[in-house]
């Protein structure tokens, strides 16, 4: 038997000392939105410092002018010393939990149903925050040592936008940027039973823009017919932006978009999607996007322009009879490897002010640009990616799907840019978790099956990138 | 020296009493829509009720659910015999003042400056209404009676939308329907220096529709590629109710359009009219409307498409990254001579309905449908417009020049509609007069001519329309 067959062995034996340290850390209502409960942000960070402190770490809290960070390292003697440095990027802070009276079990008194633990932050991020604190304290344990060096990065700021997070990893840039590789559990598996990886993100690109007309708001009877109407006219340039096969019809869009390969199409398509129960659930009688491309391909692979919000005159019940002087829309743009929200951003804004229909005393504003997190991914065929893979195999009894994921994960793309390094998205919750939702849960055989998978990739990875 | 002289004279040699009686009635805040100020509407209504007792009317107030209407009709010794019946309509209720702050002088302390009277209701309608009661008064004092048969109809609750005038117009129907023409003060002259009749008024009609794509908004990052964003669909919808020409294109939309006379577009030529300056008065560079016609025709008689309100997903600050479920739109169309209410609203919904893209999952929704006013027109080779004409430019010194109004004033088209008579509209008032708004105010020489022509109306149309 090997060490980690031992490691992984006794991490199944103590599941109820797991469960009741993750209930201890969940108990406390580390919501960060909320001043009020800044005391008990630190109380969470704290209880994490000592858990890490206790295993063997030197741990610091780094102070932030709002949440602490907390930064664990093993120390040098603790592992070998050609093991590879794996740095493991989690959040001990919470959503607020309300609407409250919509909870069967209170939030912040974790309690076992069904063999699911529920409370706020059991699957957003506690709870799978928690497989790799718990793993690491199995390798303590059994090995007396860790199998590489490992340093472990906890926030407390992810759900108010990692305000801090980077100025942290600057200031600690030369500990963080010998990491090999980032694991983060911080996600989904694909469904129910499909052990998954998520190896790609979409990248975020936003842009407010409005028409302008006259001085005010016009009666539509005495001026209706002689002046411009600017919500007309923002519906002509927003009807434009799609062609009739679902594309995005901004000139040159496309051309960075990296290309499905043959493998993914033919992998994605094995995958437990059905197109049917999916719109079911969505209460819609069909789905659209893109011809020529899987809803999944659609979600995952392919880039979007979104409108998220549309503004013009009256808001209210009823009618009002006004022309309206102002037509705004927020647009969000999903973007995927390789483009570059930049380049982008400057294609949409220029094709934006190309399509303002011209002579009618209309004026063009550019509200707001924002570039959020850039796409990303993750090579597929890398040591570090088979190691995860193997190390999942045998926590779960089954290899797991590799999915990208539609959304952006900011902290992803930060990492990658600051330190250059790659992230491995081990995902142990399901996507009926309710994160940032009343009775929010963590199902706890994916828990415990996490726990090991942290402890095993940590294992594959020492073996996989020693150096 | 006619009759009518020794009461236009005597009318000029009472001014300073016309301005006291008008002032006394603006200084009471009859304001229809504050429930507090229900006591001065009627006593509002109660000034005006001994004022048309003492010229000797008879006089009743007729109650109804909030605001009594008083209907004060001459004694049939008091006209000739064989003379026509008149209607006079207006409004004793005025808007609420607000904001008193940016008032020079407060709203009920009438007060004249630069030969303007500023008061809540010198314009709308308290003084133009009283160029009719100082009218009658001066026919009564001169001639110890009236040129014709005249009753004066006089509403408390037009400024909250008139919702019960039309049940007192049907309980006295046997006493209005004789009415030959229907004369109202209650419009603007088309500019200072330019008396005017209004013969013409758009129409509206109003459709709000939403499209409905899933349960609830959605990730953008999650599903966006995937789901019909119902923001798109709408804005496609709506980006082809107009051709490039600015024309309505919903199918069979101008029909039944009144053709424009080339006699009015030979007059409306030579109005006052300059594009330029109607343009830098909305701070607009340049003005846009149908193709083939001119500003005052597209205002006046081409009816229009309007969108009133878009509405869709997020419409707060800054960013979210939502796939809205809904998008909604509120639309009026003004209506012209001789389209139909409820075959043009017929026309539209089934036109967006058709426009709806398919198979895309989206759902249809007519949320409202309101058929406001009919367009409404009078001609203008009758003789009572001719007497009007006159009148005016006896009192006037000038010609009144034909114009239409781009609004809707719904009295009119619900007197034609349950009396069958025609209105003329004798507005007194500016363009800048400021009704509704803080500092409204009337010019006094033109109220001044306003009693004289009103008077002189009442006795060219007892000529004109001799039975």
């Amino acid at each position: 038997m090997s060490l980690l067959d031992t490691v992984l062995i006794w991490i199944d034996k103590n599941r109820s000392r797991w469960l009741g340290d993750l209930k201890h850390w969940l108990s406390i209502p580390s919501i960060s939105a909320q001043p009020d409960h800044a005391p008990d942000v630190r109380a969470a960070a704290e209880w994490a410092h000592d858990y890490l402190r206790t295993i063997g770490m030197n741990v610091q809290t780094v102070e932030t002018p709002r949440h602490p960070c907390l930064l664990a390292t093993t120390p040098e003697n603790l592992a070998p010393k050609d093991a590879p440095h794996i740095l493991i990027y989690g959040h001990y802070d919470v959503q607020p939990p309300e609407p409250l009276d919509l909870w069967t079990t209170p939030p912040f008194t974790p309690t076992v149903r069904d063999d699911k633990l529920f409370a706020r932050g059991a699957s957003d991020d506690k709870g799978q925050a928690h497989c790799h604190l718990a793993a690491l304290l199995a390798w303590k344990e059994i090995n007396q040592g860790f199998p590489c060096r490992i340093t472990v990065l906890l926030e407390g700021e992810e759900e108010i936008g990692s305000p801090n997070l980077m100025s942290v990893v600057d200031a600690h840039r030369d500990l963080l940027r010998t990491a090999k590789i980032l694991l983060i559990s911080d996600t989904n598996m694909f469904a129910d039973g499909v052990p998954s990886i998520t190896y790609g993100l979409r990248g975020l690109l936003g842009v407010e823009f409005a028409l302008h007309g006259a001085k005010t708001d016009l009666h539509s009877g005495t001026y209706g017919g002689a002046v411009a109407n600017p919500a007309h006219a923002l519906c002509e340039i927003i009807a434009q932006l799609h062609d009739s096969a679902g594309r995005v019809n901004v000139p040159h869009f496309y051309d960075d978009v990296l290309a499905l390969t043959n493998e993914e199409r033919a992998a994605w398509k094995t995958l437990p999607h059905d197109d049917a129960k999916f719109a079911a659930d969505l209460n819609l009688p069909a789905l659209f996007g893109e011809t020529g491309f899987s809803t999944l391909e659609r979600k995952w692979a392919r880039p979007t322009l979104e409108i998220n919000g549309l503004t013009s005159g009256y808001q209210g019940a009823g009618s009002k009879t006004v022309l309206p002087n102002r037509a705004s829309a927020k647009i969000t743009c999903r973007l995927v490897p390789n483009q570059n929200a930049d380049k982008i951003g400057d294609l949409l804004v220029a094709h934006l002010q190309s399509l303002v229909p011209q002579n009618r005393g209309l004026r063009f504003e550019l509200i707001s640009r924002t570039t959020g997190s850039p796409p990303a991914i993750t090579p597929v065929d890398s040591p570090a990616m088979a190691a995860a893979s193997d190390a999942i195999t045998l926590a779960f009894g089954k290899k797991p799907i590799l999915q990208r994921e539609g959304g952006s994960i900011p902290v992803v793309a930060w990492f990658k840019e600051k330190l250059g390094v790659d992230s491995i998205l081990l995902g142990f919750g399901l996507p009926d978790d309710r994160i940032h939702a009343p009775n929010e849960k963590l199902d706890l055989p994916y828990y415990y099956n996490g726990i090991k998978a942290a402890a095993a990739t940590y294992d594959l990875l020492a073996e996989r990138l020693k150096t």
